[in-house]
């Protein structure tokens, strides 16, 4: 197995998070790191394990031994990176979601299908453990044909209003996680949006234009139907479950905490609150999913999430986004045009 | 304390758990019971605890000792008998759905009001020690303002295809009770319902007309949004399950099962199904409810489900069906005319 | 079926218990009630639904009506009280234990034999839900042969300081519910027992010559091995649980506990502490013990707990007492005489 | 920081585990393995990531880059390298137990004092995070003093019969580490022994002279009582829970599974059966204590688990072993002499 030579765009959060992981990889060589402000960022690089850090993405482009890029920059610069690494050659990682325009993602995806280069889209949460058993176990049929998909997904805080102003929106920046998710375990298109929301955490989220409640109901292809309940502000910490049930059986994945102990004193039998964030609950997903994808280029195979999956993520998104502001149910169109 | 002297009016399945129930209070005296089929109730007569028994329910109202009546015949009955029940100055317990036609529960309530009874509504859920007990926190303050409420509510199996036609259809029959329990938890009124469903259970319940899987949307007056899924059926029994998520913390119900073992055997560890179906599940908040109802009017009390309570209850039943044919969310009528 | 006629000696609280019980049951009549005490009752009496009270437990005894007495008196009178009613040929309800003394209680054995009377030990909790169902699948073979037996049973406060020097001591008093349990569970009689116990809860329990934490380990006569642990004060409620350990699996049986609800907040998740002490966690056992030994009475059934079976936990008793002494195994005497 | 430079003797399951975790250690060289069928070994030791393999210890012990030495062969050999590897002033991470016999246990400890080098035993499983998490609330005083403290500990299936023979038998080769955990959490020396035990499992293990269920129970030094049980199968996997209950609490962990899935299916609702195995079961806590320890010696700080820690456990397993053999309570030594 030869090894795989990446260049990382973006040094914030989840481009450092993507650089540890792939830093335990021994099929991987980190070449390169571009940032904005990679002059802030001398300290951290020393540590990193990185060979080069540049304010200049396309150093990372032009450089021929750079055989894969991971796009970690802000979401409005994603499409345009994807077709310039595409034009150069690149597989490309892209984290969500690929842009906030259904013209900008189809114009990456052509971009990706003439490069013939392999693409996929951060979304971690398919590689969990608990999530990807449950699709495991639908495709085995323990609980039959899918009728109800349930997801509740809820932040322990709100980002910073300057974030949520570039975030997109509620729909964008946090459910579009469980839309991709709805339709992963699904197995099947959503094909009807119909949301409800409300701003009720923080009356300065509404001042932004954004909401930070949520409830989306989501009808299948196949008849199945969901529904996905988001808050943005849960005081017990990052609320992630999901619940499928099908016509023999159900199936139910709670969330995870930092141990199983059941602490009994004077008042109540305590048990540790969910994990914190992202960060602590899908560490480990963060990890298979890079692993799955270097292990998918050395292979030549199949990438897990592809590029539809982040066009269909975004699409339904968008119709949520029209159903709340419209008051009633938007279809969602499932072709890649 | 005096005791309560009561009539039935109707002696299937409903009106003989009642009964049952009603024998194990010192308080009560059940005088008599009528039933269109008293001919071929002889045999249960006999060890009923229950003085009389007649064909006609009008021996009943006639009964001057009879100061209460159990309304437990079938839906198409109840607003003429409360109205005849309340002009001889009867108490009324009285199944619900009250109608499934608004301008009847309005004639009904005019009738009860203007005889000044008192009267119940039989949503016996309320009175469940778990969900009354969310309702107590709530009311304490334990997780703040209700931001977002969940209902399951999934049958084991369909009730006969003869059933399904005279039920009123599944929002009216089925999701009634978690409409109440919406309102009653909530603490607030129910706006606006947008409702998804579909027939994916049973072919034929489609055929009658009706569906068998939905997820119905509630906003409420105090801005919370509530979500409601059901089933007409649940392989693994009875699943009842309600959460209650707030600003400062969330309260989750989970199912009730005849033991608390866990097995562990060769391939999992096991806990028992749910109860299998209501009588089982709801056993004790039967029981409290009539409990309750006796207490009340022996203490000359307000009831603790009140008019007000069915008829709203049956109109959101109205507006989820409205939305579903529609495919739009409906306004819900919170006035009483 | 007939009706069974009861007296019942001693209306202290598990006196008060059964009488409240037994009034449920349409096929009892209490007609009297004898207690020292009988002046300082009178209020009680007139809501408890007996017919007569007396100080004098005669006479219930001499009452020709009186077919069925139980005995809720101070263990120091029980062998006499059933060698005085057997003699009467009455069926008797004896709570535990018998006496502290193998001699008496083999005599008060006699006694029953020669009557010929029905006789039941009030070892309630073998008519737990959960824990019956431990048996009946260990019955069904579910978990195949029992190899290990764990019991955990801790009371919430140690009682008063006269009550414990009355009580016989830790292994008498309480020990010998889990006795009865692990004998019950098991199938089998205990041949050995090895006690270690503690003076940790409170020093005063230590200079009545008491102990109030202990770890016992029963060895059964079908090679299985038991261990119990118990203390006088959990702070978190009443702490009963029993899991058995077989070669083909296991079964667990948890606490019970007011409401299943799960309350996330702030720092943790909370279930309900496990209920307060046996008044409520054994409520439905008590009902059951009587409702069954009444059914037995009336079918001509041989009792569901009978006198050897009060016998055995005694005796186990006194063997953990002795083992305590004298830091050895003590082996049990399994034969009736 | 500087690196750790190592050498392992022995390449059996648990050599090879050190190997692979020590080999994510960015702080750790491995040089070299030594193990007597080195011949054998070749193909796994060409993807080791170890530099040198060899048949002869002495190798390692002489090379003098090697500051740093994993002793995992068999337990008879561990005295003697442990006295060879401080002699040539190596640190010294020891598999358990560091022998069978008091007296070269004792000879070993002299080694080590003299020598001055860095000294831990293999009790992985003070570094589990449940178990780590339980020791933490106990020292910040969550539950007060300990009255009771429980460990389960079951094998989901008997070892060989060869490795039955060599494993200096139940208590040496499995309750050991349950000792170890029992005095880590109680932070009390264990001051009596009482052994109750049985060969339930399968006979061929009784003819090996050894046990395969057992029942121990541990008096400490501050008044404690502790009990573990034990059984070589437990048929629905590894089962490794502990209980410690105090007098202002208590604090339980349960088993780890491979998810955290409920599957409600017709008849039950089933989760994951515990992890299989140790390997599953104690993964991370295999890395942490490696991690640990290197840290430990780069920071010239004490290591976590010190000689003493392997001496004691010894002894208690001695203690068991002779409590067992003459059924009474054995007093055990807890001075180094």
């Amino acid at each position: 197995m030869n090894k795989v030579t990446v260049g990382v765009i973006g040094a914030g959060r989840i481009g450092k998070l993507h650089i540890n992981n792939l830093n335990r990889n021994n099929n991987v060589r980190i070449k390169m790191v571009s940032d904005l402000f990679a002059d802030k960022l001398q300290k951290w690089f020393e540590d990193s394990g990185v060979e080069k850090i540049t304010k200049e993405y396309n150093d990372i482009l032009n450089d021929e031994e750079i055989d894969t890029v991971f796009i970690c920059s802000p979401t409005n610069t994603h499409a345009t990176l994807i077709k310039e690494a595409a034009a150069k050659g690149k597989n490309i990682f892209c984290e969500k979601p690929i842009s906030f325009s259904d013209k900008e993602t189809l114009e990456a995806y052509k971009a990706i299908e003439e490069a013939g280069v392999k693409f996929q889209v951060g979304f971690n949460r398919r590689f969990d453990k608990n999530f990807a058993e449950i699709r495991n176990r639908i495709e085995q049929n323990k609980i039959g044909d899918v009728h109800i998909l349930k997801i509740t997904s809820r932040d322990p805080n709100p980002p910073h209003l300057d974030y949520i102003q570039a975030s997109g929106g509620l729909f964008f920046d946090m459910t579009i996680h469980d839309f991709d998710m709805a339709r992963y375990l699904a197995g099947s298109e959503v094909v009807e949006v119909s949301a409800q929301a409300a701003n009720l955490v923080d009356p300065e989220i509404g001042k932004r234009g954004d909401i930070d409640t949520a409830i989306v109901t989501l009808k299948f292809e196949n008849g199945a139907l969901g529904v996905i309940d988001n808050s943005r502000e849960a005081v017990y910490g990052y609320d992630q479950r999901i619940e499928v049930f099908g016509n023999s059986g159900a199936l139910v994945a709670d969330n995870e905490a930092p141990t199983n102990l059941k602490y009994y004193h004077n008042n109540a039998v305590q048990t540790d609150s969910p994990h914190h964030f992202f960060l602590e609950r899908y560490n480990e997903s963060f990890i298979t999913e890079t692993e799955q994808f270097v292990e998918d280029i050395l292979n030549g195979d199949e990438t897990k999430v592809v590029f539809k999956d982040g066009l269909m993520a975004q699409r339904i998104a968008q119709a949520a986004m029209e159903s709340y502001q419209k008051n009633k149910p938007v279809k969602v169109n499932n072709e890649i045009r």
